[in-house]
This record gives C-alpha cells, structure tokens and sequence, in this order.
C-alpha cells in the first residue's frame, strides 16, 4: 500500500446554509489496525440530513463533530487488514467510518453484510440506517391499518421506504416532495397512490385534493410550512412520527408552527424517534427490508456523487433537494 | 311549582374575546320530563374552557352549540320529579344539563352522587370532569416517575388536581400560574415546589431558574408562548399531555411554535387527549380523587358566582383567568 488516505474533515462550523468552505481535505497515512481492530476500504459513504446537526455546536442528542475532526458518517467498504478473527480481508462489511477512503475500527462496530442478494450499497440505504428509520417510525409510530392515508414528506432514502412499506400494508400512500420529476418517479417508480409537489405553488390547495379522506398517519421529515399545512389535514387520532425537521436546519430562525392546536383538536400523538435509540428493533427491521430488497418488492434509487472530494457539493445538493433517493459518494 | 325555569342560550358567535351581548337569557315554563326522564333543580354550573369551542362553528371535536340554543355545561342539581324508577325526588346528581335552572334528561344521562363525604360542588371539580381530566392525562400521557419534574400550566380546577395528583406520586411539581397570588396559592395551599408567574415579564429566565433539572412531563392547558417556553426546556424522551391551550382560544391568529424541533430533538411524545372518550378509566378516576377529597388528601379552592345572570361574566373572567381554583355559578 503505497496509497494515501484522504479525509473531509469539518473546518467551520456553518451558521445557516452549508458551504464548501466549511470542509476541509486532508491527506495523511492509512492507518494500522491495533488489537481487535479492523482496517477497511469504504467503498460507498452515506450522506444523510442528520450529519447537518452534527456540523453544528447547539444542544442535540449527540455530541457535535468537532473542528478538524473526520465528518462523521455511514460507509460500506471491504477488510484490507484484520487483527480480529471475526474478519478476513475481502469481507463486505458496514460501519461508521466517516468521510475518509480508509477507516480503522473496533470489530464490535462493524457488520458482515451479505452482497450476494442485495448490493453492498444498499446497506446504506433500504437495508441500512435509513431503511430501520422507515420501518421503525412506520411501524411503531404511525401504526397504521388496511385502508388508512399515510403521509410522507420526501421522497429521499427514508421516505421511499415508508411509502412502500405502507402500501405493502394495503394503506392509501400519499407522497410530498419537491419538483415534479421527483414526484412522477415516487407515483410511476415507487407506486405511491398519489404525490404532491410543493414547489408547484398551490401547497394546500394540492394536499387538499390529494387528501379527501384526510390524515391518519404522517411520517414527517421536513418540518416548516409542509408539516404545518399537513397537521391542519389530520383525521381525529392521527399518529405523526417526526423524524426530521430538514427545512429548519438551515434556517436562522425556526418556522413559527400555527396548527399545533390540531394536535389537541384532532387527538394527535406526535412523537419524534432517533432510530439509533431502538436497537432492538434493528435485526426485525433489517431481515424484513433485506428480504423484501432480496426479493425484488422494494425498490429505491440512488443519486450517486463520484468521489470523497464531491462529498461536499453532493452534501449540500442533498440539504437542497437536488437528490433522487439515496445519497451516496463512491470512493473507489 | 308557580316558578318559571331561566335559560342562558348563545345569542351571537364571537370572534376574538367573549362579551356578554354573545349571551341572551330566556324565561320559559319549567319542562315536564316524558317517561324514562328525570326533571332536575339545577343547585351547581360548572363553567370550563371548552365552552368557548362550542360557541364557534370551527371544525372541532365537538358540535357547536346552535344560535338561540341553551349554552352547554355541566351541572350539579337535586331531583325534582323522576319518570324512571332509579330517580327519586331529592337525590342529588350530576349531568349535563346546560346554562339553565331546570332541565330534563333521560336518566342515563344523570348519575346520582353521594354527598356524605364529598359536597355536592367537588362533583364538577376534582371529583367530576376536571379532576378524570387530570387524572388521565397524568397517568395515561405524563406517566410520572417519582423524582421527576412534572410543569402543569395554569393553577384552575384540573392544573391543581395534576400538581397534587404528581407530589402524591413522589415527583417534583412545578406550576406556572398568572400572577402573585395564585403562585403563592399554588405553593402555600396546594404544596407545588415552585410556581413561575407568567405575567412577571420575564418567563424564559424564570422558568430557567425553576427547572435545574428540565421537564419530565408537561401537562399544558395553556398552549401560546409559555408551551413553547416550556418546549425549549424538555428533557429527552419527556412525555406531554396537550388538554388545553386556552391562550388560542380568543386569538384571531394562533400563535406560532418555534420550539416544537424540541419534539425530535428531545424524542418527545407529545399527545392531546379528551377526557370524554376514555370512559373506561372514569370510574378507577373518580373512586380515586373521592378517596382523596372525602380523605382531605385532594385540596381545591372554589370561585363561585352568584345567579346564573351572573354566568356570563364569570364565564369571560375564566376565559381572562381572573378565577382562581374551579369556576362556579350557584343557582340556587
């Protein structure tokens, strides 16, 4: 190994929008596992909302990345060098390796994934961290039955999965997204009943017409004027799995939410989950979604950025809605 | 029987704050019941928040009450004549029975109430309505662990209940009330920890100072800036019960939210709730708050108004919080 590891590091702390300045590449040696250690190749990194959170020093549930530190992040890659018996060189595996083309770890936090069904970049996608998000806030939270309406805000990893997952429940699935190619592909690709395209201009007039039985369960990733405008369309006892608030991690200030009184009127419960907080579930969750990928019933897409030194620009895209299902970055 | 009976009906549907023209009183010949009917000297009205719900035809959870109908409450009255053999004149009872000294219901619509031990007022305030509301939204939503921070927000009929109902449960309880005097009752007479006085003018740091240790469970009957004041100052996986939020309920605009990201942030469930559609837990409640007040264990103060002329206003002064403890109207 003559080659070098490159990192992403975080080099300023973004005050609304992010920016390429506020990444920083450093190069330097591949790193030497120690004992019970792992030296990996990522071959796929994962860019998701949360990481926005981590950029910044504001009270959250998890500690902040701190400057001049590898941004953190989901990674699939391949051993290159094992000093644990549990891992040969050429396993497929997944971890938390950050922003860097080479990352050693712990065994205990690397997975073996099998590739032969499902490809190695789904493990961060369907089968993967969002996949568990879907799953988890779907079926514990929104809970919905045969014939009720389900929500969901974005068509991106997440929420490709619960619109999916809910219609193999035999729910009414109603997508919101942004554009209209994004929701021509969540209606034709994914089989959504119906998507409505918030930046078409007439927000509630459409969720009006795409709603005529209402809400019975919203899986909630936006946050901003679209949860607002959808909480005034919930049905009596509704459930409202909040899982993310992306319009407001770049906002200055937060939207001020008007129809919180629904959740009174309507009975409401609104809950928001971290899916790294129910690891009980994970094994139930990843054999459903891996069966259902292995098998061909669950479909997702990905928007592929080439390169660590792209993963900014691809970051940000993301931010913005520029992406179609999944966002990776492929280092290899 | 020479009397005539007195009705209070909604005479106009207000917009923004309540005013005695939206009222109109009607005299009219006391009714007779039909078989299966019970006529009731109505002793006690009960005046509570969601009443000024009904008088608006917004989409609600309830019916509004129609214009020139008898205003909706419930009451606390002595049997006059009874046309149903579980009815005999001179049993006391509770029911439903509106803005007006007489009324007639079927006699599944009263329940007769033992006054031993318990007087006849308590059955509209912590034995009644009120205090299952409290109870409910404490046990079934708040779930309090001892040694947790229970907040309630406001020191009325069901607020004092939820604050007592917490100390007995070994938690610390924290009120927040408008105005010295009912802080201080809220501490000295019902034994809360601490009561911040929203109207100080400085809410943010007092509610900072009260709560070292965050918020385990918000019971909020208030909603507006002190919910979200209250929001920002959650811990993880807080739990809050949404009965109320009478600060919306003369506004023309609602407030706007900026805290509700708290709810992801903090893995919140949040939940509203009405006591009328959990009849299954009324009883085990109400067996519960009567062991307590025939037990002296359950304090709760009274604001009573004279004459149901008088309704209209005391209703208003409710609505501006000018009550302190349960509104009531004597009848009689």
């Amino acid at each position: 190994m003559t080659e070098q590891n490159l990192q992403c590091v975080l080099a300023e702390r973004p005050v609304g929008w992010v920016e390429p300045r506020h990444f920083r590449f450093e190069r330097g040696p591949i790193p030497t596992p120690g004992e019970g250690e792992v030296l990996v190749s990522n071959h796929w990194l994962s860019l998701d909302p949360y990481m926005r959170g981590r950029m910044s020093d504001a009270k959250s549930y998890a500690e902040p990345v701190a400057l001049g530190e590898v941004m953190v992040g989901g990674t699939a890659g391949v051993v290159v060098a094992s000093r644990d018996p549990q891992f040969q060189p050429g396993d497929p595996v997944v971890g938390m390796l950050g922003w860097q083309l080479y990352g050693v770890a712990p065994a205990r936090a690397l997975q073996k994934v099998d590739i032969t069904h499902v490809p190695l970049s789904a493990y961060l996608g369907p089968v993967g961290m969002p996949g568990v998000t879907a799953w988890y806030g779907l079926k514990r939270i929104c809970a919905p039955q045969a014939g009720e309406t389900v929500v969901v805000t974005a068509a991106g990893a997440v929420g490709s999965v619960v619109g999916q997952l809910a219609k193999l429940r035999g729910c009414r699935v109603v997508g919101v997204a942004g554009g209209a190619e994004k929701c021509r592909y969540v209606v034709d690709a994914l089989g959504f009943d119906a998507c409505v395209d918030y930046k078409a201009g007439h927000l509630r007039d459409d969720l009006k017409a795409a709603l005529p039985h209402g809400v019975d369960a919203l899986f909630e990733n936006v946050g901003g004027e679209i949860f607002d405008a959808l909480l005034a369309r919930t049905n009596a006892f509704a459930r409202v799995a909040l899982c993310g608030m992306i319009a407001d991690y770049n906002a200055t200030e937060p939207y001020g939410m008007k129809n919180i009184r629904a959740v009174l009127v309507n009975r409401l419960k609104l809950q928001g989950f971290i899916v790294s907080e129910h690891l009980q579930d994970w094994p139930a969750a990843l054999c459903e979604l891996g069966g259902l990928v292995a098998a061909g019933r669950l479909r997702w897409r990905e928007s592929v950025a080439q390169g660590l030194e792209s993963a900014p620009e691809a970051f940000i895209g993301m931010l913005k809605g520029r992406n179609l299902g999944k966002q990776l970055v492929k280092l290899v």
